[in-house]
């Protein structure tokens, strides 16, 4: 396996508390034959730099569109998430909810931010999931039920950010029982140390952790099928 | 307020990589008139050091004890979670989920592991929530509805551990819209960095981080009331 | 008490069934001090004749207005439900699920139908839930966690129909803990036996079914408060 | 088919309001190749006449014997649903809900009511989800969770009663995805009409209602598989 993201940062004593009770950090992939692709909140606001909340999301975007392709050459569903479908929708405070930021005022001549970015463009029956200002994309929205309508049993999750709305996708798929695969290179996060502590945590408890290339190899071992969702 | 548990944990890139958009790490706690309590897997096999889960959560103890005096004595609902109802339940493999873990052997000599330790015995009328080998109490369980009836808006969370079961209430206890405190030396984890960036990834997102002191004084500005569910 | 809709329908001895265990029919209302009116799928393409699922809610619209109307004089929460966002949203197969019927062709020189009729349009402030082709407006959605952020504790439940929609809205609500009422003047189903026998299950197990007249007097009874979600 | 529960109870012109848009309800059994067995609430307190809440359930019994002797013939996932693991447990009020009913005092001198009725006691490897006082199974439980697992496609869902907690079952199961078989005759409810109602609502929207022969038809093209999980 390739390097892990959190190599020389997490302490020699905190990787050996896990030594007892758990597998070893260098298993192999546990994925199995019906995948789906979940890319969480690569929007606009949050992937480009001129948009105030714009974060090293760009390195990003290339590992996601490989991604993306291969998905769409083997026919698997692809799902992806940002807040609301109208993206100048003016939530009420409720619908905001708890969270512990004033969002900075940006650049009122940008486009509308809650947009997926052009690299990464959804087509015709891919699927978009407005999650409206929560972290989990499975919270506050059917994806679990458009995940049994395909058959799923494995969700290959990417995007932004690590540490907030990526682990909470990884969390809940993980808690519905789904195999989750996490390439790394198509995640980033403001904070880098927070990005490689949740990959070393998500990956001792909930996923597997891989590399682009990884995950690249295991879809490319799924038998294409035809779209189950036509319209 | 006091000292965060990720000061000279966190770079001073990453924690200024929060400022463009969000609010000041020293803000003033935002909590409610009607918290509850809920303490998270204080269980023996997780807080005592004999069994082969055990870690140092030992630490914890006392400062959820101090806790619990404070939230009997004012009458605030307190819930606690464990896995399952009988501590030597089998679960199928379904039930157990796709944890990445093998859980090591245990003494057989030891008394049953899944239960809350006698420092902190529940008493008659307080709830045990039973999340069954999955980290959010709020997943597969019915504590939104029990938190619903008693008019709850404010949840303060502890227990163990800090970056798996703890950071998945908070994470959901926000998501349901409540008011978080998170007081942190009522939490523990076996990974020390983990636990630090936890705990700063949840303050600057989801919650208030504060000392087991700051949490005691809220409780004190919470006027008693008589228990809200009579048997 | 005023008459009920089941009345004349419902047999004697199915009636004295519930006479062992369960309140008397004609018990008061148990309703609440901070309520939110709750209008299921109210929209043309079920409340207007001329679409081909359009079905007998125009004599709903009346009373919908009325409940509306005051609900919006004590400035409480009000959710509305339809289908998607865009009217003219093309669900994939996932998304539109697993209902046993064909939806039948439509005059195309009509409207868009999935949007609220012009008697009860909602005003800014007001939310609408997309619950995108399930009956449950609590399933897939986030209005859970908006009534906890209202601190809301009871529901007043309208719309369409009584034993679909209606129905999965009233249970959902009971299920969550809150207090249900349900007028039924403002309640319509394309089948009348399925309408008053709906009626008679939900009030015996999970709500109080009252009259137009009764939910108007309990809700003229609220102290009128600031809205609580401005923008 | 065979004939339905409905026949003669529900008036032409109720009937009639589905043909515009709805499939006929003579139609083919829609179920798919991975089902599961859910028997919902066959307790002693449901189903046998000496509790003080025991309803016509006898009949039921037999015919879900015959379906469980089939699902243990071909080794599919088997649920069986109750209110708590202790049967004897006392429920807090916000764990009880919001039921309209205040149950009725039974013999003091019969054993526990919360306990599955000896004919159909479950085997080891089969999973009892508790529900605590709710109606639907998928309410406050992690069945969805086991569902997935299993890689669930079909749930035939039978047991007590009717117009509640099956009801909230099949709704449920349907808003999840899942195809949905209901076998009449291994339903039972107090009220005769709202049994006839619900399983034509039911049938007219979420699910098959069919016989139970039809049901054990559809079981016995299931093809045997190995126990999915082991403990």
């Amino acid at each position: 396996m390739s390097a892990k993201p959190w190599e020389g940062v997490i302490p020699a004593e905190d990787a050996a508390s896990f030594a007892a009770g758990y597998q070893d950090a260098e298993r192999e992939l546990d994925a199995g034959e019906r995948p789906a692709l979940l890319i969480v909140d690569m929007t606009r606001e949050m992937a480009y730099p001129e948009y105030s909340i714009g974060w090293p999301g760009e390195g990003a975007i290339e590992a996601n569109a490989a991604l993306l392709a291969e998905a769409r050459a083997i026919g698997i569903p692809i799902y992806f998430t940002k807040d609301f479908e109208d993206p100048d929708h003016r939530p009420t405070a409720a619908e905001r909810g708890r969270w512990k930021y004033r969002r900075a005022e940006r650049d009122p001549d940008l486009p509308s931010g809650d947009v997926i970015v052009d690299e990464l463009a959804p087509l015709e029956g891919e699927t978009l999931i407005h999650k409206g200002a929560r972290p989990s994309p499975f919270f506050g929205t059917n994806l679990a039920s458009l995940l049994t309508y395909e058959g799923v049993d494995t969700v290959v999750i990417t995007g932004m950010v690590t540490s907030g709305c990526v682990r909470a996708a990884v969390l809940d798929a993980f808690q519905h029982n789904y195999r989750v695969v996490v390439p790394h290179e198509a995640c980033a996060d403001r904070s880098q140390l927070s990005h490689a502590v949740s990959m070393f945590d998500m990956h001792m408890k909930y996923c597997d952790v891989v590399s682009l290339e990884e995950a690249l190899d295991y879809l490319r071992t799924i038998k294409p099928r035809a779209a189950a969702t036509p319209r």
